[in-house]
């Protein structure tokens, strides 16, 4: 295979990209450059010739977006912002992989401008890139579609995303819902890590991508002119989403390493880039920028100014109503007295929580316009489906409801896709069990400091008859683990109205709510208590402050501590009871205010679930009631006997201890 | 569409099989009928047909297995295990879902005789089942073929499972690998939890699975010669994988709810199942078995007994070297004296815990025939690839190494299987931030207790450049979470030798290895030190029990401890330091001899992750130094600057707090 060339401008931008990213590695002494040199032509036709950004406003809501799912290729998307005019000058390019630096290993949204999801987990860009265009659809549904909503997305991703089963399933999703606003170019190079994809990768992505409902086509990844016919007419096709199998070679113009994975994840090594860049016939000095690289960036940028101005006017010539729509939708829009209008329709009842979370969170649709979301084939069960909101499918796209399939790691990519489409406070539905299949996504969630709900039922083992493989034990401390994810686990009707406005309010990061299936007694209160210190993350429900024994619990055993509280009581112990629904806000709060929620007592901590947080908590002379053990099959009321979690029971171990 | 009868023993059979799952569901009051009724007629044709089954010996090692990825169908499985003369009787059938009964929610291997994985989340069985089919040609390829090792699998998989991206993962390497030794059948019911299946799945699967490399066939799964002509021509075809997609009703014969989601997750109800009965011809009392109900499993036992007779003539027959390779496989055969045969090759030096644990690595596939595995795509990273062992591929099954591509779930599921097999002790290696990959498949090795070696490396934020999004913090906790997986992270040559003797002596559960990409210092130990007490999961290192000070650490940070030690000690401290490469075994030691190896000084615990496990550990006087943040792209030596783990940084906290 030789490689072509366009004009001279095309060919400077190409060459430029090319070697910027081979310079860069080669500065940080650590990346990929291979990637990036085999796709700077694909990628440097994308962003010159369809691509609409503008350097100036990077976030224009109605921008295209690139998304780099291989992101270890990161001085790829870097080398393009630079050129494109985005904020990140060369110096920042010099120091690639540095502390501090605008261009870390993998490319990171929020944190370098012009970046739009943060890749290099393998996968997930192309459920982010679903999720994305699947809000560009949504948004248009809502709001009006061009000049307004109508953007596109285009995604690079390389054989690890397709192999990675993250990606098989948003793929049948895209193409179930016939995403013609995604077109993905797949690297096929043919090249892993370990050596040629023939060691594990035989089978026929093409079609296996036209199973899913997509529309492919093959090109040389290196024949320019056969690269723009091809995106061409992906860009033009309707009806599906559009996978361009590109055969390239890793490491092109590297006279000893192209087409080898010596190219793949190393430096290439300075005789090897002085022997390339001499076969290219470019300066040897490291970031060279030829004279007109930015040419053909700066002339998108113009046209893309252009749509920017009419998307502006299009804005400002919105009715009242429409106008409101749009910004409550762009502004993730949340009234002030969310918690209080929760509050109206909380109803306390013995009731589960997850019952009590779907009569909420229809209200929550109805207050919230950017509020979507589904489940992954448990809505009957978790009780998340909107009602009166519509189902979003292919060519309909008002809906308020999605059906994610049983998917639940396609489920957390594609909502990540939607929240950083800026449009939607997206939810993901499915039991706490299952978070274990979408944890790489919540973990990014979390990273990127998106607004996303993961909706989790059936938090425990009473679960019941459905035994261990359903019966989250260890779920709870495994997400509270994960930094910047909030676990909200309400006892009652008042706590899920705090946590659902705790997580609507919250715009910086991700919460998972843990939501009974089994019915929970309403809880007392003080007189003249203040719901705002349920979102504090922990607050007494009764005792004093010096009271001997202090039972800290969450969820469904606050009934517990309520009841063995009452027990205790009778045998003239003072007891305090704090429920504790977000230990995360909880430590988030100074040292005092922790104490004094707490209270001087001997501490008892009780949670149907793995006891490792709380051993902390409680402290050596305290205790810390959960289930360190895998859970059992048998109805939840036995369970509770035999795992210990019953009132008498607590009893039992606290008057032992 | 309607159903079709066979013979009469045959259809008494399905019968059978069908108004016990049923009864069973109903009886417990939870559970899926729906499925189970309308699998009957293929099961018990794959069983009574195909399956080599000998009920008194369900750990023949070459019997066939029978796997129901779509596990919440339960009581299909035990109806067929009760009917086949399993150690299963009615009463038991009669206690389904149960505590201590044997037939919980969802199958469970080890529990209940003749189930052969534990499944019911989703996808998993399908991996499974292609680990126990690569595991027949293994075994096949290493001790002899029919009738050594020749075993089938079958297996029975939902829409669920073909949803779930590890299956997608690992039916793509059942593929790839040719393993024409597999029939799976696909219960294409269009029927979700959700409703049909049109809400969200419209993938052409056939399509799908012929793009893997499978050999794809389609039968109306209610006509019985349709399914006989079908099954038949599958087990009979070779060169690849078989899957046969069988278009059932859910609930068949159910008046009001074949053919709905109603017949899925919930009793049909005492009216509906009495018109079910009623229009079958079938006694109204519970469990009724007909009388011929047993006649076809009955002969097909038989003629599997003369099998298993030829298998153990056939095994007798052996030359003493070839008894031996197969007894060495299936008692996974461990010298005696293996920590001192690693210990003889760990060379002590200045070198990455991954380094050194490749070198054991290559010293245990010496001297464990059992030992097989691979990594997702990072062998070369991981350094797990075992030289001279051979790579296994398509039609060429003797080799010790599999390449799994970039497919961590997809590896989890199959090593699970490999496990399964009996003949193997498998390992997986992937980087330890991948480890939420493939966390339900590690969840479920723990579960069942299987012999599992999950190799981690790239174990902390010293992965450097890479970045937050391949930097583990909270992962080591995460997994120490799951109840029964044993994790190590060895700080040095001789900690690695303990770590591998550990997971190899440990054949009721898996262990997971969190291994350094840097470099780290040997250490030195007291004179006369016992590298048993290393499997201990702690032991001091230096400093008497009664310093002022004791610094724990794990992996990578001990010889930050010891040199903070030494800096603390110039600074007139008495400091001990104690070394923890399994939290896990640590925490089974009696409280006496945990306190006795702490020591009375002030706690610390040093680790390059989350600090919550360690909180309880250091006590509310004590510093639990760590890393509650997200990591950052940078060259190591900087990470351990700005994240405080040098020793100077370390002393300095100490000093302060």
């Amino acid at each position: 295979m030789t490689e072509g060339t366009f004009d001279g401008a095309f060919d400077d931008a190409v060459k430029t990209v090319r070697f910027l990213s081979v310079d860069g590695v080669e500065a940080a002494n650590s990346g990929h450059p291979g990637t990036p040199m085999a796709l700077a032509g694909i990628a440097v036709e994308i962003w010159t010739r369809h691509l609409r950004f503008v350097p100036e406003q990077p976030g224009w809501p109605n921008r295209d977006r690139f998304v780099l799912s291989c992101g270890h290729a990161s001085m790829l998307v870097y080398s393009l912002l630079h050129l494109a005019g985005f904020e990140l000058p060369l110096d920042e390019l010099k120091r690639f992989r540095q502390w501090g630096s605008k261009t870390p290993g993998h490319p990171e949204v929020g944190h370098t401008v012009g970046v739009e999801t943060t890749t290099g987990p393998l996968g997930q860009g192309v459920g982010n890139a679903v999720g994305l265009a699947l809000a560009s659809r949504m948004l248009a549904a809502r709001a009006g579609g061009a000049p307004l909503f109508d953007y596109r997305v285009f995604a690079i991703c390389s054989d690890g995303d397709l192999m990675e089963g993250v990606a098989s399933e948003a793929a049948s999703l895209g193409g179930h819902l016939g995403l013609d606003n995604l077109v993905m170019v797949y690297d096929d190079n043919r090249i892993t890590i370990d050596g040629t994809t023939d060691l594990s990768f035989s089978e026929d992505v093409a079609q296996r991508f036209a199973a899913y409902g997509w529309s492919v086509s093959r090109v040389d990844g290196h024949d320019p002119a056969a690269v723009r016919q091809a995106l061409d007419a992906a860009v033009a096709e309707t009806g599906k989403p559009k996978l361009l199998l590109a055969r390239t070679r890793i490491g092109i113009g590297a006279p000893t390493k192209e087409g080898t994975s010596k190219a793949h994840g190393a430096p290439l090594g300075k005789a090897e880039v002085e022997a390339t860049k001499l076969a290219a016939g470019w300066p040897l000095e490291p970031f060279h920028v030829a004279p007109r690289a930015r040419e053909p960036f700066q002339r998108r940028a113009e046209t893309s100014r252009a749509l920017f101005e009419e998307w502006k006017r299009a804005y400002e010539a919105l009715d009242a109503d429409r106008r409101r729509t749009v910004d409550q939708l762009l502004g993730r829009h949340v009234p002030a007295d969310l918690l209080q209008q929760l509050i109206a329709v909380a109803a306390p009842a013995k009731e589960a929580t997850r019952s009590i979370s779907a009569r909420l969170q229809q209200r929550v649709a109805e207050l919230v316009p950017s509020f979507v979301g589904g489940a992954a084939d448990l809505a009957e069960s978790t009780k998340t489906h909107i009602k009166g909101g519509g189902d979003v499918a292919r060519g309909s796209y008002a809906g308020r409801n999605l059906a994610f399939g049983i998917r639940e790691h396609g489920m957390g990519s594609i909502v990540n896709g939607l929240a950083l489409s800026g449009g939607f406070v997206p939810y993901g539905s499915t039991f706490l069990i299952f978070s274990d299949y979408m944890r790489p996504s919540v973990r990014l969630s979390a990273l990127m400091e998106r607004q996303v709900l993961f909706v989790y039922t059936h938090d425990s083992v009473f679960v019941g008859e459905d035994g261990p493989t359903h019966q989250p034990v260890e779920h709870l401390w495994a997400l509270r683990l994960i930094p910047n994810l909030d676990v909200v686990r309400p006892a009652d009707a008042l706590e899920c109205a705090a946590a659902w406005a705790h997580a609507l309010r919250r715009k910086d990061g991700p919460t998972a709510f843990a939501l009974s299936r089994q019915n929970l007694p309403p809880l007392a209160r003080p007189e003249g208590f203040d719901p705002e210190r349920i979102v504090d993350g922990a607050y007494a429900l009764s005792g004093q402050p010096d009271a001997e024994l202090v039972l800290i619990a969450t969820g469904s055993e606050v009934g517990v501590a309520v009841d063995a509280a009452r027990l205790l009581g009778e045998q003239g112990k003072t007891v305090r009871v704090v429920s504790m629904p977000c230990w995360d806000a909880f430590q988030r709060l100074p040292a005092a205010r922790r104490a004094e929620i707490l209270g001087t007592g001997r501490r008892v901590s009780i949670e149907a679930g793995a006891t490792l947080g709380w051993r902390a908590l409680v402290g050596e002379g305290g205790l810390a009631i959960g289930i360190d053990r895998f859970g059992a099959s048998a109805p939840a009321e036995r369970l509770a006997e035999e795992l210990g979690l019953t009132a008498a029971k607590v009893v039992e171990r606290v008057l032992a201890s």
